[in-house]
């Protein structure tokens, strides 16, 4: 286990993730609820809300209230999601969030077209087309996200060849621009992954591409999630995405009723039980998730959050002695 | 990931695990509708009862009943747990089991007193009492078996020394009396491990008792079941307890409605998907799982009996290809 990262940052999804998926209204003032508890846990980053089409997703279609509701705690990052030229002007027209663009491939087109109705081609012209309208409004864009990196339930397997072929792709498209990708996020959209091919595939991005960052963005559909988080983990990786109490789940990607996001807090607890830095307070974290469980009024499948934290036990167990 | 194993097997306690813990009474033909479904997915050893006197556990009232009721399967062990003689006459009486005596050392004096009310010093003793009627009535006596052998909810962590020292007890117990102790099971009882931790002590093990076959016994309170099982196979290590769908935990361990053992159906999904062979059959294991879910009539914590196994999903699309 010599290779873990000594810190770790995790970007918060849990917000944009879980309020896009939850099949009942949520009221805009709990969704801000959720974002100032986030705020208080020391995590560094959170995606506070979705700039999607309100008729494909109900759940965002206050977007524009959530974001202007937040209280901006010094030393967070608040940032949300886009899908399209329009979602992006909406999100800066804000002004509280920290913009940052980003060239997003996905490696299935099955998916791709189900998704967001493009072909492989026609997403590059797509992000050819982004890129433009971020540089219009010096915006910076460093990171390319590659979706379903490690499979598809409409496709299957997905070489490792495909993954460093899109960055390729990624590269070079930033390179016509003159940018220089310094991160990639490699999402196991479906759920496909194993700690296994996690090794396999970090492995064979960093002999191609050792300069780039990696994060990872991680379902836990198949319950693979924190073992392939651990797998990263083992690879040195020190990014990646996760959701308060495992809000959230892609309503695009067929699946009936399992977990979305690998959860934040067990993700958390695994790192700080490692002896690996996250500056976050799991205490305040678990409360948040038991607050997330308040607001969409049904069970979540964090597990932390219902176990408890060892940290709390051990003062216990000491203040008992 | 060189030291996977090649095979792997998986001792199923759903049924002792679940009916023990599961609040509600269970009809005895249902307990035993799902221990004959089990007995058809390929696995090789089922834990299907447990002989604990019923004011403890009310849910094992009727092991009888259980035990002369299931079909034996060839090639499967159906084996039972017990805590003292009584039990044990009780398991022996059946004449359906396949009994095998295992010497029981729980780690922690704070879980054990509240478990089965006694110290250390009077469980060895305990032990040392259950060998002799073991032996008496000519039941072989090869596994050790270390509970709370990572941390206690009760008296906090256990140090790796501890673990070495219960196996030399162990073996010294077994000396006694002439027999060799083959298999040591290392029990995460009350869900402390962590990937770092698994491969820490197994390491500390492995150098000291090569010679030793090792088998972890997990719990998934706090999320890390299935991360800490690949942290064993990592390790090499090929023997496996979980419960089909996630059934069980720990009466006695002190936690509010968690998770209990690491789910079987998402330990061998990841087997399978990382190419360690099993021997078994994930899909009609699914079906088994969702029968527990219908016998126990609440939502379990597995996942890929939600999420869907990857192998029917790659003939789906062949298929349609």
């Amino acid at each position: 286990m010599s290779d873990l990262p000594i810190l770790v940052r995790i970007n918060e999804e849990g917000p944009r993730e879980g309020f896009q998926f939850e099949p009942g209204p949520i009221a805009t003032e709990r969704k801000i609820e959720l974002i100032d508890s986030l705020s208080k846990t020391g995590l560094r980053e959170i995606q506070v809300a979705s700039f999607v089409p309100p008729k494909n997703v109900p759940g965002w279609a206050d977007a524009e209230k959530v974001v202007a509701g937040f209280t901006r705690r010094p030393g967070v990052r608040y940032t949300a999601l886009w899908l399209n030229d329009k979602g992006f002007l909406r999100a800066l027209a804000s002004n509280t969030l920290d913009m940052a663009g980003s060239i997003s491939l996905t490696l299935s087109e099955k998916f791709l077209m189900r998704n967001q109705k493009r072909t492989l081609v026609e997403n590059i012209a797509a992000q050819r087309a982004t890129i433009g309208t971020y540089l219009k409004h010096g915006i910076p864009v460093e990171r390319l996200s590659l979706m379903a990196a490690f499979g598809c339930n409409f496709e299957g397997d997905i070489p490792h060849s495909r993954v460093i072929q899109f960055i390729q792709t990624g590269v070079e498209l930033g390179a016509e621009r003159g940018l220089t990708i310094k991160r990639v996020s490699l999402a196991d959209t479906m759920a496909w992954a194993t700690p296994k091919s996690i090794k396999k595939v970090v492995g064979a991005v960093r002999e191609k591409y050792p300069e780039l960052e990696l994060s990872l963005h991680l379902h836990d559909t198949r319950g693979m999630g924190i073992a392939n988080a651990c797998a990263g983990l083992e690879m040195g990786i020190a990014n990646f995405d996760s959701a308060v109490a495992g809000l959230g789940g892609c309503p695009f990607a067929g699946h009936r009723g399992a977990a979305g996001n690998v959860c934040t807090e067990d993700l958390v607890f695994m790192c700080q039980e490692m002896g690996i830095e996250t500056g976050i307070d799991l205490g305040a974290l678990i409360e948040s998730a038991l607050l997330a469980e308040d607001i969409v009024g049904h069970p979540l499948p964090g597990s932390v959050m219902k176990g408890g934290a060892l940290s709390r036990m051990r003062e216990r167990i000491r203040a008992a002695a």
